[in-house]
């Protein structure tokens, strides 16, 4: 188990969007999956996606254990179905995927879990929407995975799980659960409330109002599109948290009001700089910051056979192209590509392709 | 002018994104225009990309008025460009594409602009980015624009900006100045400020936490990255409606926060359902640009040279390449090139490149 190569054997308890895409991945992988969930309709589909068999069919020796249970339930639902699981015995290693850690490793000790086999983990990915046929095994891929193992765990029941991560194509973090749980009110479960609060002032607005919105508010508010239900346990499970950050966010609003209603713009602007300057810090591509890069930006013909060409000059310089972005408008005959580049590398890309008569402005 | 087909002659002072998109739109279609900014450099940039050609090299009679111009410069420079403007005859019709209406209006009115032959407009289109090479002469398909004449316009003078709004792909909306103001500290400048203060909160955050961002959070803070000097510019000439619109956003969230210390899940669920009342209010999109092309993913190694077999590749199924995004994760050999083209070339392009031994998905 764990090693690269080898087959798992799996049992998911929970099909929901999150459960059915782990069971994706890795039935996709090679690894046996068996699915379980309260709603049997859910486990069908699951089933009938390619994500698994249902648990209920499972072959062979109904004793024996798989080597690894993951349990994609509700963080209010962790400890007494982790509780479940070990009676039946159901496997020799456990892990979640709730989005809160601390609450629900407490209540699970409460419970009296066997802690020795049971890893926390938080899949940082998700959707809109909910449900098996949101699913995808790819859901994962490059995205952070949490680990919150405690002093308790076995060794081989943290690399267990972080195999089964990394078997779905995530990067792993370790991290402390109640650090977890301030990084994710400060980094999603604040954000959502906060998309909330602003999407909850288009409720009684003027249809003229919303006839023109645009890609802005869609982006802030698209989260606030979320399961009311799932959210009110996440939020509840993690409120202290939570709480803070929002009344910060709070704070800085009501102060900027009352700044632009005073007619000075030095608390906006001071909020507007920070805002940029937060927004900064989030890495981009590589796990970088998003200023990590230099852009040469040039000029290029719209058609097929061009973009070729610009890569084949930039692989002659020997410049890595980190992201692309491509500007055109339809039956225009010239559109600006942009190439995101290591800053080092900038100035030889710029040189290499103006030396090939590309149009390289600035 | 104003008649379908008929070439205008049209003044595009301000060449940032919004007026040089407005220029590349007007240009394409088959008007003359020209183009002035206080930037120089702006202007050569916008006339190499297609725009127009600089005013400085208008030919033939310089007293000669332009059909229309169009003033795309901050809210607060809008009164004494417009008069300025007039005081040079430079158009027959006047509008601006500024983003709040009344305070500009006021102060032309106090500046003494005449008013009979000034049309106020707000396209509502916009990205991050800002200058002419981030410009697209699509920017404006299928997007809001709205107008708003006063009881001195003259009908002529409406029917004239209106068509000009038109000739850019755009949705007319006719709304009154402060009520125009109040729907956009609704759906854009609130937003605005309240994802700037999401952001605002990660200047500090510890770096794990940042590691475990995802979409959410990206999205909720993509509009904090523009540009703090435009912003602060908006947010002071519309302040009190801003100001209304946070104060509520704040409110909310103090409630909300509290009600999570006190353990009563009440407001909480109902400020999440009335998110989602909210946000399924927003119109769906108009000249949705995501919509129109099919995405192929392909799996390419992370080194140089690689986009450009797979550009190449895409040449010879010829194919064009509308839009490209890479998605790799630190330290993985493998990331995830998805390429838009037209939905009717994806399997053709999906064979070629299969055909060349390259990991295409599903």
């Amino acid at each position: 188990m764990g090693l690269i190569g080898e087959s798992r054997r799996v049992v998911v308890i929970g099909t929901g969007l999150i459960g059915t895409s782990v069971a994706l991945a890795l039935s996709e992988r090679g690894d046996q999956v068996w699915l379980a969930d309260r709603d049997p309709v859910s486990v069908r589909l699951a089933a009938e996606l390619g994500a698994g068999v249902p648990l209920a069919e499972k072959p062979g020796d109904p004793g024996e254990s798989a080597d690894i249970a993951v349990l994609a339930v509700p963080p209010a639902a962790v400890a007494a179905t982790l509780l479940d699981a070990q009676k039946r015995d159901l496997a020799r290693v456990y892990t979640d995927v709730a989005s809160v850690k601390a609450r629900p490793l407490r209540e699970a000790a409460e419970l009296g879990c066997d802690l020795t086999c049971f890893v926390a983990g938080h899949p940082l990915a998700g959707r809109e929407r909910s449900g098996p046929a949101a699913a995808r095994a790819d859901l994962f891929l490059g995205r952070p995975w949490a680990l919150c193992p405690t002093p308790e765990s076995a060794p081989s029941a943290v690399e267990a799980v972080r195999a089964l991560a990394e078997a779905c194509g995530a990067q792993i973090a370790v991290v402390d659960a109640e650090e977890h749980d301030r990084a994710v009110a400060l980094v999603s479960h604040g954000p959502h409330v906060t998309a909330a609060a602003v999407a909850a002032r288009l409720e009684a607005a003027p249809e003229a109002a919303l006839g023109l919105a645009g890609q802005g508010v869609r982006d802030v508010t698209r989260i606030a599109a979320g399961d009311p239900g799932l959210w009110i346990g996440i939020l509840s499970a993690n409120a202290e948290p939570v709480a803070d950050v929002i009344d910060e966010v709070a704070a800085d609003l009501a102060a900027t009001a009352a700044a632009l209603r005073a007619g000075g713009g030095d608390a906006v602007t001071d909020l507007l700089r920070r805002g940029g300057s937060g927004r900064s810090r989030l890495p981009g591509k590589h796990g970088d910051r998003a200023g990590a890069y230099a852009v040469v930006a040039v000029l290029i013909p719209d058609r097929p056979g061009e973009l070729a060409l610009l890569f084949q000059a930039a692989g002659v310089a020997g410049v890595n192209i980190e992201d692309v972005t491509i500007e055109h408008s339809p039956g225009r005959p010239v559109g600006v590509v942009e190439l995101s580049v290591r800053p080092a590398a900038a100035q030889r890309l710029a040189d290499e392709l103006r030396a090939r008569g590309w149009s390289v402005p600035g």
